[in-house]
């Protein structure tokens, strides 16, 4: 890797190592700076109803129908180093989503996308896991004449799916016995959703077998996806990923992206429960976590039980392209940071 | 029907009567005391975290995971004519529900049971919808050896999924057709729970088609339910509704007792799609609003298009169960509606 990348972000120094450890080493001091700047947004912020309130003390209407019914979407695009990464990707989702739940995005994409960077940097994270929830508001989706959608906003430090200390050696994960994927018949996987039941039984029987991710197979021998995440599967140095029965993942994107560019044949298909047992790697990849190596599939070792050279190269690359300036756009947090 | 019921609550006179005429227009006028009652709890009370509140002015924190993953459970008992009925019935559903999530209910049974009746009392309301959600707390499942439960409860006028007008000549359903129920092997039905994508994709497809109510297929030829209620089938004067893949509905435990005290045969089983075309009489049932017919299903009338013999029975003798000291027992509201 170590491409020397032009960085327009004029407050950042150019990264030219995205080994893991120059990543997530860069992203701890990062953290600590965050730690130690007292901003009353520093541990979040909330969005609700035009008002800011640090994230922990952020409360909703009881009645909101997002709450009642799980009536609602979202979205999760990140910030990574100060830098907005693919945000119109997640923003073009989100209003696709909220078409198929004929939801009316409450506020213009520009106005969000505004609010948002505005977020970022009255809170001071340059590393932020950001999230954008539409509900059906607070009326019945029953009396859907008269609805007005609510949209809440929030930014918080980075999430990790995959904690750093993990990534470096991979992930333990299982393919569920116990629960398969909500079938694309009962609940369309491409509306991002929270209704999250499938993925919670899935970590209790990853926990209960001594592992932590669970892979849920869609009921007719195919693998789908886990909470929140895509699956990749290489073999013989192409890459595979779930076509049906998942989320069209931004990260997954990005991921077939750096993998083309780098000729690993890469695609989209139904990928059956037993590759997983047959690859020679294995990772995970969502917007909270990056790329993220699976090196143990229930109990045993993935390939040879360590993070294979394709899902390193892809980390690496994955990361390089969070300063692209055609994927991301600098933050400025001159005037807030400090207010 | 037209049974003399002694009923212990000491400031209601007896009801004789359980024809639809006599029940909905007591409770219509029940209703038109409490709009004039001035009460501040009136349109509702929540209590959450020990504090009373208006229903309308409670708020939880944007971070319960019961709203971001719908990790949660819930129970939905009712107070008519002021009096609780099967409270005990709800309550250890809810207690097996969330001994499936893996949740300690965080309140004992008997503080429970004493804090709804003190909310319904202080709001003076007669007829009631009571819900009471837990959810996974404020922490992640994924760190789930550290989490604490969360209880909400809400008592709310009484809620009619089909409302008392439209009881009174029977409702429009469909069978869906482009959703399917979530399957228990995704998401357990007997755990009741708020993921209504399927439920609200089946209203806006009724919706589309002419009709209000949608009755979910299985995806394997057999019906299941609809959002919160279940399905009775009725044929040559014997009651069939659904076994597997449906919540373990209270009301229709209600309907099955009361069926088979009138040598109605009435039985749990795969009902097959074809049976709700077959139907002589059709109704869905649940605490909110209690036996509801059906008379018309994806347009063409059901049976004669009117509400059935067997039904209009059933109707009446679920609300006068509803005085039988044996399922529900009065409210003492003398201290604390007029605060």
């Amino acid at each position: 890797m170590a491409a020397i990348i032009v960085n327009p972000s004029r407050d950042r120094c150019f990264m030219t190592d995205f080994s893991m450890e120059a990543v997530l080493g860069a992203h701890k001091q990062r953290r600590e700076l965050l730690e130690k700047s007292g901003n009353l947004y520093a541990e979040g912020i909330a969005w609700i109803g035009g008002e800011y309130a640090p994230l922990h003390e952020a409360r909703i209407p009881i009645l909101d129908q997002g709450f009642l019914r799980s009536d609602l979407t979202y979205d999760v695009p990140a910030v990574w180093d100060g830098r907005f990464f693919r945000l119109d990707d997640h923003l073009e989702r989100l209003e696709a989503s909220c078409e198929k739940m004929r939801f009316k995005m409450p506020m213009a994409r520009d106005a969000v996308r505004k609010t948002l960077v505005d977020m970022v940097a009255r809170s001071g994270i340059r590393d932020a896991y950001v999230e954008l929830i539409v509900t059906r508001g607070l009326k019945f989706i029953r009396e859907y004449q008269s609805y007005e959608n609510t949209l809440y906003l929030m930014v918080m430090p980075y999430v990790w799916a995959m904690p750093p200390e993990v990534q470096m050696t991979g992930g333990a994960a299982v393919v569920t016995r116990t629960v398969r994927r909500t079938p694309p018949g009962a609940m369309d996987p491409t509306i991002k959703n929270l209704q999250w039941g499938d993925f919670c039984r899935g970590w209790m029987e990853a926990m209960d077998r001594g592992a932590v991710y669970a892979l849920l197979p869609d009921g007719d021998g195919n693998i789908t996806e886990g909470g929140g995440y895509n699956i990749c599967v290489i073999k013989n140095g192409a890459l595979r990923t779930p076509l049906r029965g998942v989320l069209e993942g931004v990260t997954r994107k990005t991921v077939l992206e750096v993998a083309r560019a780098r000729q690993v044949r890469a695609e989209l298909d139904f990928v059956r429960v037993e590759e997983l047992y047959e690859a020679d790697e294995l990772f995970i990849c969502t917007t909270a976590g990056g790329v993220m190596p699976l090196t143990q599939l229930d109990g045993a070792p993935v390939g040879n039980g360590e993070i294979g050279p394709i899902t390193r190269q892809i980390w690496e690359d994955y990361w390089e392209a969070h300063y692209d300036p055609k994927l991301s756009f600098a933050i400025d947090y001159a005037d807030l940071a400090v207010a």
